[in-house]
């Protein structure tokens, strides 16, 4: 493919109909209230494999398998599209190896497998990975399937654009998350074509910001260090492919932090009881930072997928409920008697906290010898109720430090 | 009303059927391969107010307006009755009065008067509050709308039998959650009438089964005490009403762990991408736990509602991380000298295990005066990653006992 045509968009759009979900586009009631306009969300998170990589990799495969004989494929991926190339794969019958970073989880590794991929663990980075990837391509005469840099892959995410177009003709602005840059050049791509009013916004995380570095200097771009949570979207080199159509096509590209991002999936959790990862909640993250800008117009935000780790989800949660004040850290001075914790204790019962952690400390450099240091943690209902228990604390004579 | 009828529950499906969501129904690819049969899933946590409890309220207070002049009703519940009330009740424009327990998180209060209600705090327990808000009901002439037993509510929560005969009218056996008896009393009286072949098995949490024992002894009994993580389905006493309907028309009740409940959850986030209350994964559960008998049938789980506190979410993570051996947390014994610590952590780090929590501790009987007790906890990949980081442990001499 040379080039990319909205008809490489519509022939993708059909050979995936035939194997892939129908993923939900739905106005969320919840959000639009928040953003005070009509906010639908596209759930991709519940696309085959948990995220839109199936579309890329399927087409790229099936492609491959109309133009002539093709019997196995190679990806490095530790993430989404090693999944979405594995599963494409068996789909059509065509062995596929992934190469992963050796220090990825047994999980990552188990999953892929269970897709029906032979995973080989090589190299210590991605990039290590990716270069043995290639290398085993050009001893092998195996096909490389290139995350985001290929038009084919390019086609098959933008099929998204065209599902959303069936659900909602009128939507006016489509928030997309960018990493390498294959779902926003290809969604951009086929959209602006359609419809040339839509607006289409990409978002990527603030610390992994090459695409909209490269947007702003009208050229490629990379950048030398990623730190974001949104793992599956920190990407330093994106695409030329992808930037040359991001840059043709896209209307703006703005970054989110990882606060925003981590208040979303827990929003989502909570409200639309859907579990997305990091990278696919950059999108939603986005149009509640601009509200303002979205009043009278129908967006879209784009959930592309919902592969996270339980155990991030754990951490999540754990920085959701301090942030809103729902765990109470402090320490105070007690006399080093007995019968010092059964009445701080006592007092934080009778205003209904739990108790989740206790320490003793009795050394400190300007600690009465006479004296102690009690640090304690508590689950409260709000801030409020926290305040409460402090004053409890504080009228009856203790000094309370929070910490 | 003074019996249930089939024309009774097909008028309320009409009456929620303007207003409520169509919930999705599928076929879900990993716990079929799981159970070894078709499992499908009815998605009600994806509901309006997050639960089914919407629907029997809705109906109720609907029947209430056709029947003559209502302008007021109240309900007791801190729980998805409440907020099903509320929003009822908003959408009706009827005025409602929650009565909740003193001790009701203000979170939950906040979301019942989000959606319409006046929220009175009453009593210490819900039985307080349910009888507070049967007073008011007499002196101010209001209506009370039961949570369960009541056969308006009854005929309400019996339309997700009618939406699953829409989606799958050759389905074998229904799992339906039991608390009060009120959803599994409508959904198996609806199905059996329409047709007697489909299986209906009931399933209560086993520390709650009230139900589980008015059914074996062919009447209504009532249980002293509950001690169960799925709160919504928390009940001693279920109602006359609907342990009539469910005693004649389900085919069987059955139980299952809190353990079982918590790994569901679990699964759901993971696999399905679904956020489900432990009252709603009970249905699943009970499923899973008998696979065998589902062989070469279709049966659909009813995932009842999806309100579950993100603190919750966390504990269950927490139990499941350990239960799946993703932390490892052991004690061992270090000479107390200078860099005692840096060559345990050393040895840890080289294993790419995460340190998450250290405790010295010198104050042991049988400990010697030259030795200090570290204790550890770190995150690992998996029950083998962590088995490596004891085994190197232990070839460097350190004795590891695990905590």
């Amino acid at each position: 493919m040379s080039s990319l045509t909205v008809k490489d968009v519509e022939r993708a759009a059909e050979r995936l109909h035939r194997v892939l979900h129908a993923t939900p586009l739905t106005r969320s009631e919840t959000f639009s209230e928040v953003a005070g306009s009509d906010i639908y969300l596209k759930y991709e998170n519940l696309q085959k494999t948990g995220s839109f990589k199936i579309r890329g990799a399927y087409n790229k495969i099936c492609e491959l398998k109309e133009q002539g004989e093709v019997t196995s494929v190679v990806a490095a991926s530790a993430g989404n599209h090693a999944q979405g190339v594995a599963f494409a794969s068996s789909l059509l019958g065509v062995e596929s190896m992934i190469v992963m970073p050796r220090s990825t989880p047994i999980a990552k590794v188990k999953a892929t497998e269970d897709y029906g991929a032979k995973v080989l663990l090589m190299g210590d980075c991605y990039d290590d990975a990716c270069a043995a990837a290639q290398q085993i391509c050009t001893e092998q005469g195996a096909h490389f399937i290139h995350p985001f840099d290929d038009l084919s892959v390019i086609a098959g995410q933008a099929t998204i654009g065209h599902d959303i177009l069936k659900d909602l003709p009128n939507v006016d602005i489509v928030f997309i998350p960018a990493g390498g840059g294959g779902l926003l050049a290809g969604v951009s791509f086929y959209l602006k074509h359609i419809n040339p009013r839509i607006k289409i916004i990409g978002v990527q995380a603030a610390g992994a910001a090459a695409i909209e570095r490269s947007f702003k200097a009208k050229q490629l771009c990379s950048i030398d260090t990623v730190s974001t949570i949104a793992d599956g979207i920190a990407v330093k080199t994106p695409g030329t492919k992808t930037v040359n159509l991001i840059n043709k096509y896209a209307d703006d590209v703005m970054t989110v932090s990882d606060a925003e991002i981590s208040s979303v999936i827990l929003n989502l959790m909570e409200r639309c009881k859907q579990v997305v990862e990091p990278a696919g909640a950059v999108s939603l993250a986005a149009a509640l930072s601009c509200a303002e800008e979205l009043r009278g117009k129908r967006s879209v935000c784009l959930l592309s997928g919902g592969n996270i780790d339980v155990s991030f989800i754990h951490r999540i949660i754990e920085i959701g409920l301090v942030a809103r004040g729902r765990k109470l850290k402090f320490k105070t001075v007690l006399p080093d008697v007995p019968g010092s914790l059964e009445q701080v204790s006592r007092l934080i019962a009778e205003k209904h906290a739990n108790i989740i952690w206790v320490q003793y400390d009795r050394i400190g450099a300007d600690l009465d010898p006479s004296d102690v240091i009690l640090h304690i943690a508590c689950e409260v209902s709000d801030r409020e109720h926290g305040q409460t228990v402090i004053d409890t604390l504080e009228s009856e004579g203790y000094k309370v430090i929070a910490e």
